[in-house]
């Protein structure tokens, strides 16, 4: 895993994938008390940035192995960007999603053209089965949402944009702040600023009780969350970091950020006011660090993504209820 | 007012004012039967349009005038536009806001370090009396909503971005939807056209009960709406169509759109689920005419700005659970 390949997947996806813009607002600033700039990958097609990584794979593939089709599993973001990418290069696109995801999410998954195979997570269904069956018997190519170096390096083209986004403004020091699931997000970032933007550091931002990089990043190995369900963030909510993620963060990342749903809640209610933008929990956890962890962060700028907005209208109202 | 003036205007705003993006949703454009492409000036610096023309106005007055100050009156967005365009150029602003504007819209335009004076709406109070009180008393400059050509220059620099960033796409033709009050951003939008897409044709979009520019265009002469409070679409409640704007508009925009409130709430859900953007009901009346009024658009393509985002979380719940 290495920036060439980062570079390389930007030239093959840069036509499709959209160059989303650095926003800020300066009342947002006034409650940081530093400036804050945002990179919101809600506005990437599919509400997330993991079409950056389903367009960076699909296109990676043989001809061959692309035409028979691909697999995925994902809880809602990874699945929508899969689909969508299947979609633009006309092949079959299989999802397994736990039944419990999020409305939203699995219905853009079907209206991109997928074939949704749901399974009760509460269950114990071994979905890893599940999947290895339909795969084998239809020849799909598993596309596995973080621990895939083409995946990764479709990430890490957020980071390309980033770098040249922040030199624009004049920006070449602080910290990026990535919400942090299995890590794809942020060890492709992390590599992007290591090659073009030396002076700035990536940083992994993650929920309350599901602070698996954090504690790893701590401790130089990979920690387990006690569970992978049930959380507001469910994005994110995987259960440790990458066996190809992990190492890149260790190597390059600054220490682990955590917040609270209280936090996460009041950030979205913020991007609804300051920057008009659907900040999905999940993504809002890093935008939730900039403006409450101030005393964490290095940096007279902050730079944070919003990973996405695939939010169902319920949670969506309860955060602007709270805040 | 023509189009060296607006081409003015964006070389002086350019560097300060935000070239939105042109979005779309695969999603959307299945609900509309064709292409939609969204300009989004939610994402505009303070949530809407009006900064380019705050900006426009305050850069093109004299120093001297411009250092003693400036005076508006607006329900919301042009407060916030020109409270923040004097905030940047550390100047005096007074702004006359009814009571009942929203309150995001008074707190913000308070934020940006602008003097409010409230005044009762339904009291009958003569806010124009108001206003040319304190005016004269400070030598205050007034900066007026629309009906000013160095506003609507500014208003116009959204057009150019539409010309440019349509052509990109290779789009030529179709129609170009604006979110109407007094004529504004519709006949700065129709004049860019005219001069750089002239393939392409302004439409303004009202909602029911307010089609004072519908009617206009229909009868030739400037209509008036029956009321200028109540609705649900505060930003573009305007009375009239303008002296200065309205002849453009009959010189060079198609027939104009009228849209129901229960489609404008549709609308601002269809932009939370698909673009992830934060739509106030007054900016989301060209997203609806687009979405569910295609029989009356021509072109396989139609652009439809968001003219604002600045909503209450009520009235944005409201949307939401409507849909």
């Amino acid at each position: 895993m290495n920036i060439e390949m980062i570079e390389a997947a930007y030239g093959r996806i840069s036509g499709v994938v959209r160059r989303t813009p650095l926003l800020n607002a300066p009342l947002l600033d006034e409650i940081a008390g530093r400036r804050v700039l945002v990179k919101p990958e809600c506005l990437q097609l599919t509400g997330s940035f993991k079409f950056r990584g389903g367009m960076s794979a699909l296109s990676a593939l043989e001809p061959e192995a692309r035409a028979r089709g691909v697999i995925a599993f994902s809880s809602g973001n990874h699945a929508q960007g899969v689909a969508l990418a299947a979609q633009r290069f006309g092949v079959p696109a299989v999802i397994i999603m736990p039944a419990d995801a999020p409305e939203m999410k699995i219905a853009n998954t079907r209206a991109y053209g997928a074939e949704v195979v749901l399974y009760d997570r509460a269950a114990g269904v071994d979905r890893e089965e599940l999947g290895a069956g339909i795969a084998e018997e239809r020849g799909l190519t598993l596309v596995r949402p973080f621990d895939e170096p083409q995946v990764i390096a479709g990430q890490g083209t957020c980071g390309l944009e980033i770098a040249q986004q922040a030199a624009e403004l004049g920006v070449t020091e602080g910290d990026v702040l990535a919400c942090c699931g299995g890590g794809g997000l942020t060890s492709g970032i992390a590599l992007a600023l290591e090659a073009h933007a030396p002076g700035m550091r990536a940083r992994s931002v993650e929920p309350e009780g599901y602070d698996d990089a954090a504690r790893s990043l701590v401790s130089g190995r990979r920690e387990r969350n006690a569970t992978e369900a049930g959380g507001l963030c469910d994005a994110i909510l995987t259960p440790s970091p990458g066996e190809i993620t992990f190492p890149i963060m260790q190597r390059l990342c600054g220490p682990g950020l955590v917040v609270s749903d209280d936090e996460v809640l009041r950030a979205m209610a913020l991007a609804f006011s300051h920057l008009k933008l659907v900040a999905e929990p999940g993504g809002a956890v890093a935008l939730a660090a900039a403006l409450f962890h101030g005393a964490e962060l290095e940096g007279d700028t902050v730079i944070a993504t919003i990973s996405g907005g695939n939010v169902d209208a319920g949670v969506f109202a309860k955060a602007l209820a709270h805040a």
